[in-house]
C-alpha cells in the first residue's frame, strides 16, 4: 500500500547505458544531472515545484529486488553488471529548490551529483514525479487564483490517470486547493477530505424527498445534497428545502446543496434566491461538472452565488496541458562541463555546475532570477539566456539563493515538511509574485536570466564543438 | 512494489453514503451498477476496453487495514460501521466484455450486482482503472493504426502522469505497440522492452565518435545511436556510418540510428540517402519526438523512411483527451429498475438488467451493437437510444453476447489472460470492425441500439417521474 516505485521503475536505455559505462569503467566518473523545464503549462506565468519529498523518499531506498534482478538477467543483461546493481543504492548529493516553490523556465531547480551510472538511472523516476506533481500543483494554483476565497475541492479521482490519481490530490493542496474527495490521498498525506453524495443516494429511495431524510438524519450537521437526479428547480431544491427546515426545528443547519448539471450560473441564481426566500440563507451552494479555472472565473464574473467548486478531470489530468516537458539534462562529467546543441537555439543546454539566485523587489516582491556559476558569488548583469543584447542589472537587488542541500552522500540531509507546510509555502512564495505573472492571458513573461560567465562559457563551448565538426 | 489499491482508493462520499446505508439497514439490498462511457476520446470510432484485469485483482483482495480504519476512525464515522468495514470483503457477481474487447458509448460493459455497500464503494476504483487503461490502448490503437506494419515503440514513462505510467504501458501493449522502454511494466506485465540510448551517453565521453564506438563494443548487434547530440547530418549520421562499417569488419550489423529533433521527414530523407550510399541499407532509422497518430500518418504519407517510431508524452498522457468519461450509475436497487433524469437527455441512464449484443454481416464484420434486457432473447429491432424513429432490423443477423461472467459472489469465474494475450484478441477484434470507423477524420459512427423492451421501461419510467414531479 505504499506506492513506492522500485529500481526498475525507469526506461529501458538507462540500464543499457549503466551496462556500458560500467564495462568501460567510466562508472566511477562523476557527473552532474540537471532537471528543468522549458515551457510553462497552461500558457501561464509559472511553475510551482513539488514532488521532492516523494523523489527523497523513494531515492533513499531504491534497491534493485532479486526478482527484478532475474529479469534483467533474462533480458541479457551481464552477470557482472547484475552483481552491481544487487548492492546499488543511490548515494548521490542533491540540491534543490524548495518543495511549493514558484519556478521558471530553464532554471536547474534540481542538481545531483554522483556517480555516472546512479545519476543516469535515476533520470526517468526524477522526471516522471517531479513532471507530474508539478503540473498539477500548478493548476491547481490557478484554480485557486480564479476562485479567490471561495471552497475548491478535488474530486478527480475517477478521471484521474490511474495511480496518477494519488499524487494528484496532494498536488492538488499543494497548489493551493481546500480538500480532496481522495480518501486515501487523504489517509496517506494528512489532507483535508470531503465530498457530498451520488446520485445513486437518492435512487436507492423510493423518491428523493426519503433520500435526503435519509441523509440528514445520518448527518444533520455536514449534509451537502445534491439536487439534480430528477428535475434541479422543480424537484430537487424544493426538497432541499423542505428538509432544511425540517431540520430547524431539530436544531441543526443543512450544510448545502449541489449542482451538477445545466447552466450553473442559472441554476445557482435560482437555487440562492428559493433558498433565500425560505430563510436559509445559511444554506451553502455547491457547484461541480467540468469545471477548470476558466469556468469558474466565467462564474465569478457573472456573480453566480457559488460558494464551494469541486473540481475533477481538468484538475487531476491538467487537461489542456497534460505534461509537463520537464527533463534531465548532463551539465558536467567528471571536471569537465558539458552541454547539448540543438538545431533549435532554445534547447542548447547550459554547462557545468549551477546554482539559482532570485532577486528581490525593494518591496519583498520577486524582481526576477539568475542562473550563476555555482562559485560565482553576487553579480552585476544578468542576461536574457538567447538575446545575448538583453540584460538587466541586478547589482543593487537583494537576493534568495534558491538552492538547498537536500540529500549528502545519500543521506537525507533535510526535514521533509508536511503537505499542508508545503501548502503555506507555496502561498507565502506565491503572494510575492506580482499579479501580472499569475493572470491567464498573457501573462508578463517572468524575468530569467544567467551569468556573465555562464554566458561566456556557454557560448565559448558551442563554438569550439561548431568549429569541430 | 505491487501497486494494488488499498480500499480507501475512493472517494469520500462513498463511504459517508456507505454508513448511511449501513444505519438505515439498506445495505442488505442488492444492486446492480453499470459502468460505461458516453464520448469517444480522440474523436475517434471506438475505445479498447481495458484494465478488467487489474480491476478483478484489485477487488479480490480488497480489504480496509487497520491503519485506514483508524484513519477513518478520526474522521468521525461511525465505530459500528468501521467494525462492518474490518470485516469488509467485495462478494459481488461481475458479468464483463473481454478486456481487449472494442467498445462503444453507453454500452454497459460491466454490470456489478451486490450489496448496496460494497457495489457503491468500488465505484471510485472500477472508474479510475478502467477509464484511464482504455483511454491508453484506445490511443495506442489508433498509432498502430496510423504506422502500419512499421515498429511502434512506447518510450512515455517520464512524461507519464507519475504512477499511472505503469498501467499506461500495459495498455499501450493492448492497444498494439510493439514494446515499451518501461522496465518495471515489462516486468510486471511481461512486455517486450526497448530502447537506445541517450544525449547523455553521446556527452559522457571526449567525442561523439568514441561514444558511438563504446556503445556498440558493447552491444555489437542491437545498437541504436542517436545522431542528433552535436549534428544530425554534419556529424551523428557520417559516425554512425563509420562504426558501422568498423562493424562490418567484426563481422557485426549496426541496428538503426535514431533522430529526435529537427524536421524529422527531411533528416530520415538524408540520413537514408547517405546510409544507403554507403552500402547500409539494412541500418534502420528511428524517430521519436513529440509523435502521436497524425504526425506518424503525415511521415508515412510524406514516405518518410522511418521504420521504428518511439511515442511518448502523447501516448501516455492521452494527450488531446486525456480522460475517458466512463461512469457508473445505479440500474437496479432490490427488484426496482431505475434510472437517473437529466437536462440533458442524453444523459438519461438505462435501467434494469442489461447485457449486450454484438450482429455480424455475413463475412463475420461487426454489424453493430444492441442493449437488451437481460432475459430477453434474439430481437428484432435496435432503436436508436434517444430518435426514436431511427430503428434496424437484426432479425436475421447473427450476433455474440459481448458479456460474460468473470467473478461470482467475490471470487474470479475466469482465467485472466497475459497482457500478451489481451493484446492478441483485441488485434483480432478490430481486424472485424470495419475501417470507417477506424479513420481519424469524422469516423462512421457504429451503431449501438437498445431493445423495443428496454426503449418502452426507459420511457414509461421517465414519464412517470415527470408527472410526479
Amino acid at each position: 500500500m505504499n506506492f513506492n516505485r522500485p529500481a526498475t521503475y525507469t526506461d529501458y536505455y538507462e540500464l543499457t547505458m549503466a551496462q556500458g559505462y560500467f564495462n568501460s569503467g567510466l562508472h566511477e566518473r562523476t557527473a552532474i544531472f540537471d532537471y528543468f523545464f522549458r515551457e510553462i503549462p497552461f500558457d501561464g506565468g509559472y511553475v510551482i515545484y513539488t514532488g521532492l519529498n516523494e523523489l527523497l523518499e523513494t531515492l533513499n531506498g531504491l534497491r534493485f529486488r532479486d526478482d527484478e534482478l532475474a529479469f534483467l538477467k533474462k533480458e541479457g543483461f551481464d552477470s557482472d553488471f547484475i552483481d552491481y546493481l544487487a548492492t546499488f543504492q543511490f548515494k548521490g548529493t542533491i540540491h534543490s529548490a524548495r518543495e511549493g516553490e514558484v519556478i521558471f523556465p530553464r532554471e536547474p531547480v534540481l542538481r545531483i551529483e554522483g556517480g555516472l551510472i546512479e545519476a543516469q538511472i535515476i533520470e526517468t523516476l526524477v522526471l516522471n514525479i517531479l513532471n507530474f506533481q508539478s503540473l498539477i500543483a500548478t493548476k491547481a494554483s490557478r484554480i485557486r487564483y480564479a476562485a479567490g476565497d471561495r471552497i475548491a475541492l478535488d474530486f478527480g479521482l475517477r478521471r484521474a490517470q490511474g495511480l496518477g490519481g494519488v499524487h494528484a490530490s496532494r498536488a492538488s493542496i499543494i497548489g493551493g486547493l481546500d480538500g480532496t474527495s481522495n480518501v486515501f490521498a487523504a489517509f496517506k498525506y494528512d489532507l483535508p477530505a470531503d465530498g457530498t453524495m451520488a446520485h445513486s443516494w437518492v435512487q436507492s429511495f423510493n423518491d428523493e424527498l426519503s433520500a435526503f431524510r435519509a441523509f440528514t438524519n445520518e448527518f444533520p450537521d455536514k449534509s451537502v445534497l445534491l439536487v439534480d437526479t430528477y428535475d434541479t428547480l422543480q424537484s430537487g431544491v424544493p426538497n432541499a428545502i423542505t428538509v432544511a427546515k425540517e431540520l430547524e426545528e431539530k436544531g441543526y443547519r443543512l450544510k448545502g446543496i449541489r449542482l451538477d448539471s445545466g447552466d450553473l450560473a442559472y441554476f445557482a441564481r435560482q437555487a440562492r434566491n428559493m433558498l433565500d426566500e425560505a430563510g436559509l440563507e445559511y444554506v451553502k451552494i455547491a457547484a461541480s461538472n467540468q469545471l477548470d479555472e476558466y469556468i469558474i472565473s466565467s462564474l465569478i464574473s457573472q456573480k453566480a452565488p457559488i460558494d464551494v467548486f469541486g473540481i475533477g478531470t481538468r484538475l487531476v489530468t491538467g487537461q489542456d496541458s497534460p505534461a509537463l516537458d520537464g527533463v534531465y539534462k548532463l551539465s558536467k562529467i567528471g571536471d569537465e562541463p558539458t552541454l547539448k546543441i540543438s538545431e533549435n537555439v532554445e534547447k542548447i543546454t547550459l554547462p557545468g555546475k549551477k546554482k539559482i539566485y532570485r532577486y528581490l523587489n525593494p518591496d519583498g516582491s520577486f524582481y526576477g532570477d539568475a542562473i550563476l556559476m555555482d562559485d560565482e558569488e553576487q553579480v552585476q548583469l544578468i542576461h536574457h539566456p538567447f538575446y545575448s543584447t538583453q540584460k538587466s542589472s541586478v547589482a543593487d537587488l537583494e537576493y534568495e539563493p534558491l538552492l538547498i542541500e537536500v540529500m549528502k552522500n545519500g543521506n537525507l540531509t533535510y526535514n521533509l515538511p508536511t503537505v499542508r507546510e508545503i501548502a503555506k509555502y507555496s502561498k507565502k512564495r506565491l503572494e510575492r509574485m506580482n499579479d501580472e505573472h499569475k493572470r491567464f492571458n498573457n501573462p508578463h513573461i517572468y524575468k530569467v536570466g544567467i551569468s556573465t560567465r555562464l554566458l561566456k562559457m556557454r557560448d565559448t563551448m558551442v563554438h569550439e564543438i561548431k568549429e569541430q565538426i
